[in-house]
C-alpha cells in the first residue's frame, strides 16, 4: 500500500517531466515560465538521484543481486539501472550539450506492472502475443520493404538523375524519395518528371499497396489464430450431458 | 401512423437545415438567396421551439419522467433535451457569436429508431457489435499511436530544429508533422531536410504501415468471430449425446 | 467458330479505338498522325453502324424481342443497344461538342462472356461474390465516410475560415480538403494553419486509418466465409471408408 | 564445409559490390575514395570472371548439363549463367554506357539455398505459398487497378484539361495524376481545381481505399487458409471410420 503511493508519485513526476520537456520547447511558454522549469528540473533531478541511490542500496533484497558489493555493481550495469542513471546524470555534467532528459519516458516501463490488473491488460497481451507469433513474417515484410527500397532507388536514380540532378543526386538520396512513395506519404518535395521515372513510380506505388496488404493479412490471421487458440483451451462443456467437447 | 408522418417531416426539416447551413457558407449562394435563408432559419426555429415545448409537456408519459414538475426538470437536463434546446436557443440570444446551428445534425440520432427496420440495420448492428467487441484493442491502438507520436516528435525535434527552426520550432509543433507522416497523409508543408531527420522519417513511415495493419487485422478477426458466433448458435451438436448446444 | 472470329475482331477494334482516344490527346502524336486518326475514326464508325443495324435486324432471334416491330423497338431502348448507339452516334451529329467516344470502352462488357472460360474467371467470381455478400456493410462504410466528411468539414470550416479565407471559403470547399485528408492522399494544396485546425486534422487523419481498416476487415471475413462455403459444398470423402464428410 | 566458405566469401563480395554501386553515386564519397572504387571494381570483375569460367567448366557434374560441349552451351544460355555473365561483361566492353553493375544484386538469389535452414525460411515459405495460392485474385486486383486508372484518367482529362492545360495535357499524362491519387501517395504536383474534377477525385480517392482493402482481405484469408491447412494435416479424423485423413 505504502509502496503503491510512492510508485504513483514517481509515475506522476516522470509524466510531468516528460510534459515539461515537451512544453519547454515552445518559446512562448519558456519565456513566461522559464524560471519554473529550471526549479522543476532541479527538484526532479534531486528526487531521481535519491531514488537511484535508494534503489542501489536496497537492490540486495533481490536474489540475483544479493552479494553486498558485486551484487550492487551488477545492479548498476543492469539495463533499468542505466536508464535510471541516464535520466538525471547529464544534469550534473557541466558541459553536456546532449539533451538526454527525454530518456525519462523510458523509466515508465519500470512501473508497468501496476497496470497489469487494468482493463487493457488483456488487449495488450493479445496484441503482443500476435506480434510475437508473427514476428518472423513481419520482420520478413520489413526485409522485403528494404530490398524493394534499395532496388527501386537504384533504378529510379538512373532514370531521373539527368533530368533532376538536384533532387536525385545519388542513390542514397533517392532512397528518401522511395520511402515516401512506398509508404504512400508523398510529401511532394521530390517527384519524378521523366516518363520512365513516372512509369517506375506507378509500379512502386502499386507495390506499396501490397506493402500495406501483406502485414494486414498476416496480423489478421494472427489475431484469428490467437482467439481460436484461447477458445480451445477454455474447456467447452455440453450443457446436456456434461462432457468436455473439442 | 400519424406519429410517423411527423417524424419524417421533422427529419426532412433537420436535413434541410443541415444542407442550408452547409450551402449558406458559399458566398455566391448566400448573396443570391440570403433572404430565403433568413426566412427558412426563422421558420425552422419556430417549429423546433414548438416541438421542444410539446415534448417537454408530454414527457410525463414516460415512466422515468412521470412526476409533473421534477419529472419535467429531469427531462430538461437529459442529453437529448439539451441537444434539442441548443439546436434553437442561440437564435434567441441577441449577441451570440457562436454558430451552434450545426448541432442540429445531432438531432437525427433521435429518429434513428425509424431506420431500425431498414435493410442496413443488420450491417449497422454487425459493425457496431464488432467495434464494441474489439473496443479495448482499438483504444490500445490509439494509445500506441499517441505514444508513438510523442516519442517520434521529440526525437524529430532534436534532429531538425537547428536546420529548420521555422518548421520545427517546438515539440508540440513537430507533432503536427508526425501525425501527417504516421497517417501517411503527407501534405508536404513540413518535411525533414537533414539526413538523420530523413532516416527517422523513414522509420516512422514504415511504422505507420503497421499502424494501418494492426486495426485492419483486429477488425478482420472481429468480423470473422462475429459471423462465426451467429452461425454457431444454430448448428453445433455435442458429439457425446447428440444434443444441440448454444 | 465463325461467330468467335467476329467477336474477337470487334474486341480488337474496340480496344484499338480506346487506345486511339487515349493516344490522340497527346499533342505530339496527334500532330504527326492526325490524318490517320481521322481515317481510323471514320472506318470504326462505319463498322459500328453496320454492326448496330445488323444486331437490330437479328435481335428477333432472342425470345424477348421476338415480335417484328415492337421487339426491335424494345431492343433499341435496352441498355446494351443504347451503349452501342452512343458509341457512334455523336460522329453523325454536325455540331456535337461532347466527346462520347470514350463510351466505347463500355462495349467491352458485351463480350465478357468470351472470357468466361479463362483462368481468371474463378477469381472474378470469388471477388464479385464477396463484394455482393458484403454489399450492405461496404455501402454502410461509404455512408459513414460521407457523414464523417460532412461533419468534419463543418467543424474545420469554422476553425480555419478566418485564418485562411481563400483556402477554406465555404463548407463545400472544405469538403475537398476533408476528402484528401480522410483518404490520406494529402496533396498539400490546402492544409490547416491554426492550432485548433491542426488538432482537428490529427483526429480526422487518425479516423481515416479506421476508414481503411473497416473495409479491409469486412472483406477479409467475406473472403474467409466464401472459401469456407465453397469447401463445404465440395463433398470431401474419407479415403479410408469412402463416406462423405461434412 | 570448404564450399560454404567460398559461398559466404562470394556473398560478401556481391553485397560489398552492391553497397559500392550505391555509395559511389554520392559525389562526396566518390571524390574522396574514387581510386578505391576503381580498384575494387577491377578486383571484383576478375573474381567474377574466374568464378564464371570455373562454374562453366564444372557444370558437367550436373545431370542436365552432363554432355561435354552441348551441356556447357546449354549452361551458358541458362538464366543464372546469363545473370552471372551480365554481372561482369559490360566492364570489358570499351564503349558500354549502360551501367549494368546493379544486376549483381540478382546474383544473390543463387546463394539463397544457404539461408534455407535459417529461422526465416518458414516465414518465407508461408508468404510465398499464400502469394502463389492467391496469385489469380491478386493479378485481378492489378487488372482492376489498371482499368480504373484508364477510365478515371479519361474522365479526369475531359474535366480538367481546359482549366489546367499544362497539368492535364493528355490522357496518358493524366494517368500519372491518377496513379498518385488512387495509391493515396498524393505528391501535390498535379491536383484538380474545377468542381467536377474535385468531385471525380473524391470518388477516385474513396475507390482507392477499396484498392487497399481488397488485397488485404484476399491475403488475410490466404494466410488463414494456409495455417488451417497446415494444422488440418495432422488431426482430422473421419467420423465414419475413425481414420486420420490427409
Amino acid at each position: 500500500m505504502y509502496k503503491k503511493v510512492i510508485d504513483y508519485s514517481l509515475i506522476t513526476l516522470i509524466i510531468s517531466n516528460c510534459i515539461a520537456v515537451i512544453v519547454e520547447t515552445v518559446d512562448v511558454v519558456y519565456n513566461s515560465f522559464g524560471e519554473f522549469f529550471v526549479i522543476f528540473e532541479k527538484t526532479s533531478v534531486c528526487i531521481f538521484t535519491i531514488e537511484y541511490l535508494f534503489r542501489l542500496w536496497n537492490c540486495t533484497i533481490e536474489e540475483r543481486f544479493r552479494r553486498p558489493i558485486i551484487g550492487r555493481l551488477q545492479y548498476m550495469v543492469s539495463l533499468r539501472a542505466l536508464v535510471d542513471l541516464l535520466a538525471f546524470l547529464p544534469f550534473y555534467l557541466p558541459f553536456s550539450t546532449v539533451d538526454l532528459r527525454f530518456i525519462r519516458i523510458l523509466r515508465l516501463f519500470r512501473f508497468m506492472r501496476i497496470f497489469k490488473l487494468g482493463q487493457y491488460w488483456n488487449a495488450t497481451k493479445l496484441i503482443s502475443n500476435v506480434l510475437k507469433a508473427k514476428k518472423e513474417e513481419l520482420i520478413l515484410c520489413i526485409i522485403i520493404t528494404f530490398a524493394l527500397i534499395i532496388i527501386a532507388s537504384s533504378f529510379m536514380y538512373f532514370a531521373e538523375t539527368q533530368a533532376q540532378p538536384d533532387k536525385y543526386p545519388s542513390i542514397p538520396a533517392t532512397m528518401w524519395w522511395c520511402v515516401t512513395t512506398l509508404t504512400t506519404v508523398g510529401y511532394g518535395d521530390v517527384f519524378p518528371i521523366t516518363i520512365i521515372g513516372k512509369v517506375l513510380t506507378a509500379l512502386i506505388a502499386i507495390l506499396g499497396i501490397g506493402l500495406f496488404a501483406l502485414p494486414a493479412g498476416i496480423l489478421a490471421s494472427g489475431f484469428a489464430e490467437e482467439l481460436h487458440k484461447g477458445k480451445g483451451r477454455v474447456k467447452t462443456t455440453c450443457p446436456h450431458c456434461g462432457n468436455i467437447i473439442q
